[in-house]
């Protein structure tokens, strides 16, 4: 019965990574603590770089600082 | 002051089964811990189906597997 | 397949009062988007009043002033 | 290590007043609680205002109400 | 810089089993999109029984009914 | 309308070190976007640091290491 909710940068992660995080994080919660896959959810937000801060900057500020 | 998110697939709920719902989680709190309705926050995440994972997979497979 | 997050300030809801925001909740969603119960998370987050601001005061010294 | 989610309805923030949101979350949770900003996250999220509740209604049907 | 929220029910998981979580979810996202450990944050909740709900009812109900 | 979640670990923030984090967000949301203080709210979620990991551990770990 988990949700799991991975918030990520929008940045071009494909469909198949995204399953490839989904059972990934299904495996591993029914492995640590016998969850059922059958009732465990995973919910993937992709945000766009403007709308993520860190270190008290956008990523697209960082990003493109990083570039030049 | 309840804020309350509801998280569903992206597969076509319409603004008027929003408002609906939005009315309805309203009058339920209202009923049921008397809650103000002027300050009850609703809010409805709709996310992409390769973004949401049930059984380790995603609701866009899961969809296909059902639609053969 | 619906994920529903209440958010509430921690004043005393009974397991009686949460059950019916639960079944609520799933019956609303069940009646205007047609999901599924079985596959319907309703989460119920308590907070404490000095954790929950509104104008920006706490909900504790909101209640004092309105108790004076 | 502070995360903070901002929600707000989508209606036209700009990329700079995002980054100000985000520099001066990240600068409050330093002075106040001496937080690091290289690991303060500050997540904003905007909404539809077809998906976003208040008072039972959705804010489109409120903004309209307003506007005539 | 992904921050993974991870929502079980509080019934029993260990400080070990919370930390292979941590770790587990942590190398997936190294594995599968690159993301850098050191801004990747994973933060656990544990939810009363009483205040999460499947199927319209709470997991405590669920539980009483399946030990009879 | 904004609704602001802000996740700390549970450290010992007092409650007027959170009355002043959501008095200062409340104010730069005005500050910033204009938004309406008496529809802004502000919740504080304090984490177990067994339950919020970075770099693959547990802040209770780290923590720990650090003050060896």
């Amino acid at each position: 019965m988990p949700y799991v909710n991975i918030r990520i940068t929008r940045e071009g992660a494909t469909a198949a990574q995204k399953a490839e995080l989904i059972s990934g994080v299904t495996k591993l919660l029914q492995d640590v603590l016998g969850k059922n896959p059958a009732t465990t959810f995973v919910i993937i937000d992709e945000v766009d770089t403007d709308n993520w801060g860190i270190a008290g900057e956008s990523v697209t500020v960082l990003r493109a600082a990083l570039a030049r």
